[in-house]
């Protein structure tokens, strides 16, 4: 037994449908015990609106009411599977959440929703990630600040998206004014958690997080903070006045957010005065729980991708277009953070198994296809797609456009699409890994992480196929929780047992698998051949500089769809089975 | 009961695994009896080897002694189903084949596989359509015609295919130079037929078809009939010596090719002396069952199609880009026969349902998706594909090109892919229809035929809707054998009780089902926008004139497939499970 005191870190990871917490040794990174809680509201945690299936919304109660049921059950199990576990010894908090999930608040930095008046009120709730309803004002944003504040856009691949903070504001002030003008101030829930637990939630004291303000809120110093007050005026006056009433200071998380008040020491049985460090999202601190480091590319490979890799911030970094974001200090002090993305990845293999559900009873499950598919030599199917059902996050921030697969014969078999689905990501994956190499960032290691890079070899395999790059896993299964209770510990600084910085908290207490993925030289050289042929398919349908002219086809589809889809929602469902063809 | 005459005539139609006999009434075309036959040898009738996937020969014998049985079993059906019927009241009898289907013969017409020296030669035998062995040849030859004869090219749509009479006879020259010497002729199956029962069979008698000779033998009389001697001798002298022994003179269908033997009449059970016609392909004859005319465009839709109109040789036409054939009296004599054809239609639709096997257990049926598929509007799904899984016979002449889907989504569902296929063959078949308009041809009228035409009313539905045309369907569900028996009470002539010309036996015998399929207009005036993009896809990947550089792409990625598959090929199925990635 070893005489040196134990020190734990605590990381609370806010997901889309469920709060995780991981309670971690800072000496090893070892993992103590984790526990996982879903949200009550809603479907599955989200409020969802049957007429606008771009709706989606979150009960701020339940970020609160999970938070103390999960910190507790992990506390317990660490009780019982560490001898002499003692909750004291955990020196620091870490908080990760999606973003940009953004809640209108009062003057006190409370939730609108729990006001009595606002509690049944979609608006007044948080406005998840995922909430597009917003997709207008996004558009408006886009264009204005195209014309006006170019540099706005510089940072975030060139297009406001609807997922961020200002488009879901200005919504909410055009289709709920009511909610709008009784919110004193917008909070994301990132900066919302650590705020409520350590009692700074009050707008003149709430420690707002780089990483959300600059990815999601143009936030630069390099422009005096948040978007100017006359360019967010331009839309309404009223989002103007607001800009006062945000904030002009943004913090990384390393810095501590405040400590934990008694009471809530209390409620989640820690002990009182510990550091909260500063939130963050999920895949940000991901990143840094599966190792991010310049040169190093973290892959979180789930329904999506998500795509993160740093940059000293005292070397030169240009504009890198189609990149979703470059913040100083987004991921780590000291450098610049930079996101990238792929709208679909596990969700297409899902789309191709669970809804087109092909080779019959038994015969088409990921088990099985991946099985078939994996003796197929590169390129022997003759197939080829277009990772695009969900649109591209980068390198063409578009998400009007759509998949392709093409080379099908009569002999086309679904394990042969299965692959080309795969291949198809892949290729899409390493585009974004050109993208980042033409502008300087040379990747020369691939850490994966997530449940895809996790349950399936076939991918991993094909990926470091496709890269001639081996391809890593990281060594914790969930490196998005590890990167927050990290986070914690640095937050404690080394006086309370912590870090004095993140690098050091990775030497510790992260790292990858003994197993990992070699590149097969044949099968890479085959491979950059379909590329070419992939590349050529993206530029001719992504990009307007093709000297092509199929850029307008896949919206010009989309385009005729929604009209239909429009009209179809217009007849009744006697009418539309009248209209059937060949009755 | 009429106090006139009773007529009779009798169809042989000879397809690719069966022969099926039909015995019409020539006042009415009414269909008094029909039975079919399955050829005993091979495989369903076809000889194949297992070596070599382009191989398909068939067994000469097999035709006379499924003839004998056809004929036989008609006759025996008619005398059950017509009260007084009388086989002698049989006054003509028609033939269409499968073709190009030559066969190499001895001195007296009879196929070298009679003989029992070659009995078991494969080499032999008749060398089946869809055999494609010779496909080295057919690109010798395409290029030699190009560069010194293009007159040839012109009327097949500039290129000469593996499946027609020089290509195979010069690949059985190089491959079994012991069956080219053997051979003093090469006879296609729809001449052999009408010689052998008329006693015709001798080189010097037999009447060849101008059919067969237009469309796959470079036959025309501007040109002095056959390919010229020295243009065939290159290739190798010995098929320049071949030429003096194969014809100089062709025939049209309302021609007898003779009179029934006496000993045929035998063992057929008919009258002797009974004018046969000449033969012709059998989608020619279908074209002339089904009721083709000037402007009227039959289709034949089953696994693929085959398109047929006609045009009078009194009035200019110009030679068509794409078109597989335009032959001077190849369907009717005094018109142009034009031939075009879909590669695949039916097929792709059952590659769907049978190799994809989409909609998990009892959902994936034709039934069921054409269900689910007829309540969508036109571009409702997003989706739109390229119909060339098996290449694209018209309008590009060109079978190194493959399927293509474009615009899923996550939320695309089987029933959408089904009906984007569907339609995908109907604008196919469209830019058939529109390369004939842009060369002078007005279709003012569409007469479908064949099993998918009758069997899915959803595919005929959306042509209607695609084409703005009312889709007819042919009364006859037989046209092939239809056709062939007005041969047959046309070779016979007025004199023997039969018509003087064609056109008086379709006034006769042949007409359009009551029932039909007419466009929507809401939904044409769609599929006219879908259309645009459907034609720029098929320009973009399918002609080298595009502005763009996607024309090698399909190809590009055929030629890795076939570089895979080679090595796929060399390796043992060990070393190939060896080989299974992330294994």
């Amino acid at each position: 037994m070893s005489l040196k005191t134990k020190a734990y870190s605590l990381g609370l990871d806010f997901g889309t449908n469920s709060v995780r917490a991981l309670i971690v040794d800072i000496s090893s990174g070892q993992e103590i015990s984790t526990a996982v809680v879903n949200y009550p509201s809603g479907e599955a945690g989200i409020f969802l609106d049957p007429k606008d299936p771009n709706l989606a919304r979150q009960n701020p109660a339940d970020y609160v009411e999970t938070m103390v049921k999960v910190i507790r059950q992990a506390l317990s199990l660490a009780k019982r599977t560490r001898k002499n576990f003692l909750p004291e010894e955990i020196i620091g908090l870490g908080v990760d959440t999606t973003g940009s999930t953004p809640l209108p608040a009062d003057q006190k930095g409370l939730p609108l929703a729990f006001h009595d008046e606002f509690k049944k009120n979609l608006n007044a709730q948080a406005w998840l990630w995922k909430d597009h309803t917003a997709f207008a004002e996004a558009q408006e944003i886009t264009e204005l600040a195209a014309k006006e504040h170019p540099e706005y856009l510089a940072r975030c691949g060139g297009v406001y998206s609807s997922e961020w903070f200002f488009s879901k504001i200005l919504h909410c002030r055009r289709t709920d004014p009511k909610v709008f003008e009784a919110a004193y101030t917008w909070v994301e829930i990132t900066d919302f958690i650590p705020a409520l637990i350590t009692g700074t939630l009050h707008p003149n004291k709430i420690k707002r997080s780089r990483c959300a303000a600059g990815h999601k809120a143009m936030f630069s110093e390099d422009w005096g903070g948040l978007p100017a007050k006359d360019f967010l005026g331009k839309f309404d006056p009223a989002l103007g006045e607001l800009r006062n009433r945000l904030y002009d200071r943004t913090y990384t998380s390393d810095q501590s957010a405040g400590q934990l008040t008694k009471s809530w020491a209390k409620k989640l049985g820690l002990k009182p005065g510990v550091p909260v460090a500063v939130g963050a999202f999920d895949a940000h601190l991901g990143g840094v729980g599966a190792g991010v480091a310049p040169g190093k590319l973290v892959k979180i490979i789930g329904t999506s991708t998500c795509d993160i890799t740093i940059w000293p911030n005292d070397q030169p970094l240009a504009d890198i277009p189609g990149l979703c974001g470059i913040v100083d200090g987004s991921v780590m002090p000291g450098y610049f953070g930079l996101e990238a993305g792929q709208s679909a990845v596990g969700d297409i293999f899902n789309w191709f198994v669970n809804s087109i559900q092909p080779g019959g009873p038994k015969k088409g499950s990921h088990e099985e296809l991946t099985s078939q598919a994996a003796v197929l030599l590169p390129g022997e199917s003759g197939l080829l797609s277009l990772d695009w059902n969900n649109g591209n996050r980068t390198i063409l921030v578009d998400q009007r456009l759509t998949g392709l697969l093409l080379g099908q014969t009569l002999h086309t078999r679904p394990e042969e699409i299965y692959l080309a689905l795969i291949e198809g990501t892949a290729f899409g994956a390493l585009t974004i890994v050109k993208r980042l190499q033409e502008y300087g960032l040379k990747i020369t290691e691939v850490i994966n992480c997530g449940g895809i890079a996790e349950k399936n070899p076939l991918v991993m395999q094909v990926y470091a196929d496709v890269f001639g790059l081996e391809m890593k896993l990281a060594r914790s299964s969930q490196t998005c929780a590890l990167g927050a209770a990290m986070a914690g510990a640095v937050a404690a600084g080394k006086a309370c047992g912590g870090y004095a910085r993140f690098e050091e908290a990775q030497a510790a207490m992260c790292g990858v698998k003994p197993a990992s993925f070699k590149p097969r030289f044949g099968h890479h050289l085959v491979y950059q051949e379909l590329y070419e042929l992939y590349r050529q398919l993206h530029d001719a349908f992504g990009t307007r500089d093709w000297q092509g002219n199929l850029y307008h086809l896949m919206k010009d589809l989309l385009n005729i769809r929604d009209q239909q889809l429009e009209k179809a929602r217009k007849m009744t469902s006697k009418k539309r089975s009248e209209k059937k063809k060949g009755g």
